[in-house]
């Protein structure tokens, strides 16, 4: 599998890729440019939610590979997204309620990376990024994920809150990571369950919260504000991973500690 | 006590050196920047008599050592290493058993200020690094801290086996993140402690693991090898945490699971 990011330049390229249903993350459009090619792009690229910047002939000139970009580039990585059906099917398969990252607008691509890896060695079905503004799957996430990425199924969604509503109908709840909620270690996290990471500076956005049963926050001693967002999820996916094995110790026989 | 030439990048990061009180010498701000943040240093700069110098985004992007400057650079005389001593000293004046973090040779600097971060916000009384390879307190390593590199102390020891022989003296014991351990679940991670964490590619150093009393393991379901080093940080560390918790909250009248 390839994860390089490639561009595609040139109106009927572009046009081609939208229609063959080719995952793309960016696209750059001259600024100005009105004519029917460029107002079909534009009108694809809203149905796909596909971030759309418009800039200067300079700027696209710069950024050509071919040096015939015609007013568009657009930016595709060789990486397919999931559906989020193939995360719940992941967990059908092994028998195991769902356990799935939720990651609202990780803009860092060494984050979005470090918590697909987080997520594949702690037994997590598949990870949900948004659309917008968010970082998506290019080839420094393929690498910060250290060959994760080639496992753990990344689905990408137009609306996250809208997502965990389906969700919930499969039976999942979700905790969401943020200061002044409950402490994790007296949150009961076991049975089918969604794990949301807010932004690297803010958080988890307001709608996104409101759809969350509870708030769990990792306990903090220290002198400033929070936890690295790739570090964070890794601390909160284990401990939910504690519980389970705890849960499980219990149901063959575990000590009163809740250890195995 | 060594000392470098440091400079502090960001504005979260200029503004805890601030509130921590750390001599800054001069200060660059982006010309006609107005937004909170900025203002709020500005203040601070007031307050502190600091040299204030406007400059071009080009500029800041020249002396930038991180190429994140956010409008704001600001050079401080030296950043302080702090004394293997001075961790024990911060732990007693807490009247809490030490508990320290080792890296045996992390050599990203974002990994190292992201452990920093963790160490501060997980009740760590200290980090310690080695001198040779390893990466030093850079800008890098201090934004990626947060503003935690203004609090937790950092030593820089010659010989880290030779500084865990001594630590064990004075009642410490070691347990080393490595693969093939036995379960962190399963271990005791209470009492003086000190965490050990090996190199990015290749783990923790023959010498170093001679030294450990226990080799612990974060329990792995997936296919690929290992978990990021700050995240296997942060995993470990609150995973002591919560032991340490559950301890307390045993003597006080804990509940059998273990939770607070």
């Amino acid at each position: 599998m390839r994860y390089e990011e490639f561009t595609i330049e040139g109106r009927n390229a572009v046009i081609e890729a939208f229609r063959a249903g080719k995952p793309i993350d960016k696209l750059l459009i001259l600024d100005g440019a009105q004519d029917g090619p460029i107002q079909t792009i534009k009108r694809e690229a809203k149905k796909h939610g596909t971030i759309v910047k418009f800039v200067t002939n300079e700027r696209l000139d710069q950024l050509s590979e071919t040096g015939k970009h015609q007013g568009v580039i657009a930016y595709t990585a060789a990486y397919e997204y999931a559906q989020v059906e193939d995360i719940l099917a992941a967990a059908r398969e092994k028998n195991e309620p769902p356990f799935v990252i939720l990651l609202d607008n990780i803009e860092d691509p060494h984050n979005l990376g470090a918590i697909i890896r987080t997520a594949n060695l702690a037994g997590v079905h598949g990870v949900i990024i948004p659309k917008n503004r968010a970082a998506g799957l290019t080839a420094t996430v393929a690498k910060a994920s250290a060959g994760a990425l080639n496992y753990t199924p990344v689905a990408r969604v137009t609306n996250l809150s809208k997502t965990m509503e389906d969700l919930k109908k499969e039976g999942l709840w979700f905790v969401c990571a943020d200061m002044g909620g409950t402490s994790m270690y007296q949150l009961d996290l076991t049975g089918p369950i969604g794990l949301v990471i807010g932004n690297e500076g803010d958080g988890v956005g307001r709608l996104v919260k409101e759809r969350c049963d509870f708030v769990a926050s990792i306990p903090m001693k220290g002198d400033i504000d929070s936890l690295n967002a790739s570090v964070a999820a890794g601390v909160l996916a284990y401990e939910i991973v504690r519980q389970k094995n705890a849960e499980k110790a219990f149901f063959i026989g575990g000590n009163c500690d809740g250890k195995l």
